[in-house]
């Protein structure tokens, strides 16, 4: 084994519990719970298009894992597992150690088993798939969403967007406020609680990865209806309050990074959901309204005026 | 949805009808067979490191499914699903086109079935998951070879490398030679149907991606055994034969990317691995013994002495 492989070996080769066979061999093994299906995601994080080249090794092996269990959460899985296929400029020890621990920390937290992976000389890129169980018929779809459902979206959002546009200088925010909303970009926290209690309970969800405007989009899509909320109702991150409308409106509706929940529920289910909202402690907010009509997203101001939203969410390929 | 991506949509999203969802939620959704477990891989293909950045798309589509697949043979694992993370510097529709008939050409082969996957503007990249079921305690294993057992490898080795060093001009290959030997290297044949014939046959086994010597080292690191090879015995590719053991010996030996399969076996299943030969049409020939000794392989010329070699197998970090 060469010191590099000796060095990824070092910090990414762990003993599994749960997993029939981890790393080490050509496949890992697992076996499923009876009655259970496997929820299966992949997200890659590329240098330059998801962070900047210098971005923090121990942030973004948090946000690597976070984005992909924030998938899991949003079809009400329980995390089990995880592949990790990195690529690598070159085999920095100090690089490695931030990374593992970024990601080992949010993993441990979850339970979470890395069960294989790749290690590839190339311009840095990660690549993740995450494995969760969910009970048989029990995920959280986007296409369940009927005409009268409310449509809620949990914590707050325009956070992460916000602190991007600082990074970019196309707004100037105070420290303190900077510091939260970066937190919101660097090291999201997913909904993992909150899936699994929704199951049962909503209609149709998402996770808010590209912005409100663009995932409830998807649930409107997916489920053929339209949907109307109230801007109003939109619950803003705090650090939005000090910025003007031109960046509160696009951050707020369209901002992507956020790995909120956005669903779909009936409206019998609202002081189910509330109670929800409690035993998770993440604010839950009831923010429109599913109905018949073309697959789209209304908003209306506080006058009920439709506003027109100039971008339709993050789009890797158009930015 | 952006042109971009309704373009990556047109070429990638199909039914499927084995998984519970395909493409299209957050995740996809799956089933295992009662009484299996699920095979996990996952490999990344990275341009100016794994081909060069002119290589073909159709192959590579191939390429990039075929390398996956090989390591779910390797186990005996029938192959199921795939999940594919496409980083792309722009999106050419007659790239995809090309990406998209070399893998699900591969794909239908089997009856694999791609079930989820990102698409991220960056430097080319390629990283698959792929799945595969197998009876649960039947997966082949890198670790169960005993002190006695024979040393096999199907087909044949070294002809990958050879093309690679043709097209490095390190050495120069009649055309028809090269057009052999670059088949093995673009489009390499996973081998399924053997891995499966082998379950219950082999004490351990493993694919010849990195080199037989260093294959078969992984094979003696997790079984605690020595490996004696016989250079004479070992397969090589027909183009092999036009070239000078400076260029044989290395290729034959350390080269890469063959996607052969190489396993241990009692002695006593010696005329049963020959009846498989027959029935999956893949010649397999005995090429040493296993022993106890520190893990490493030794390759003995034909007059019994040892084989000094200087490369050990493909390193992408110390390429």
């Amino acid at each position: 084994m060469t010191p590099e492989f000796s060095l990824i070996a070092k910090y990414f080769t762990r003993p599994t519990s749960r997993a029939v066979l981890g790393v080490g061999d050509d496949c890992a093994l697992i076996r499923i719970s009876d009655g259970h299906e496997l929820a299966i995601s992949t997200d890659t994080l590329a240098a330059g298009t998801h962070f900047f080249h210098d971005a923090d090794a121990e942030k973004l092996g948090h946000k690597a894992l976070a984005v992909n269990l924030s998938d899991l959460a949003a079809m009400g899985a329980v995390p089990r597992y995880v592949t990790l296929a990195l690529t690598l400029p070159s085999v920095e020890e100090n690089w490695l150690a931030g990374f593992a621990r970024g990601f080992f920390s949010l993993a441990d937290r979850y339970g979470v088993e890395l069960i294989g992976g790749d290690t590839t000389r190339g311009p840095l890129s990660i690549t993740l798939a995450v494995f969760g169980e969910v009970p048989a018929g029990s995920a959280l779809r986007r296409s369940g969403a009927s005409a009268g459902d409310d449509v809620w979206v949990s914590g707050s959002l325009g956070g992460a967007a916000l602190a991007l546009k600082h990074m970019q200088s196309t707004v100037v925010l105070k420290p303190n406020v900077f510091d939260r909303a970066a937190e919101r970009l660097h090291t999201p926290v997913p909904r993992v609680e909150l899936g699994l209690a929704l199951r049962g309970i909503t209609t149709a969800a998402i996770d808010v990865s590209d912005g409100l405007l663009a995932d409830l989009g998807h649930i409107c899509e997916r489920s053929q209806l339209a949907a109307t909320i109230e801007w109003a109702n939109v619950p803003l991150s705090p650090a939005l309050l000090s910025v003007g409308p031109e960046s509160r409106i696009p951050c707020g509706l369209s901002g992507g990074d956020d790995y909120e929940l956005c669903f779909t529920a009936p409206v019998s289910m609202r002081s189910c959901i509330d109670v929800i909202s409690s035993e998770v402690a993440v604010p839950l907010t009831r923010i429109g309204t599913m109905h018949a009509g073309e697959p789209r997203v209304q908003v209306r101001d506080e006058r009920g005026a439709t506003m027109h939203i100039a971008t339709a969410g993050f789009d890797h390929f158009s930015s």
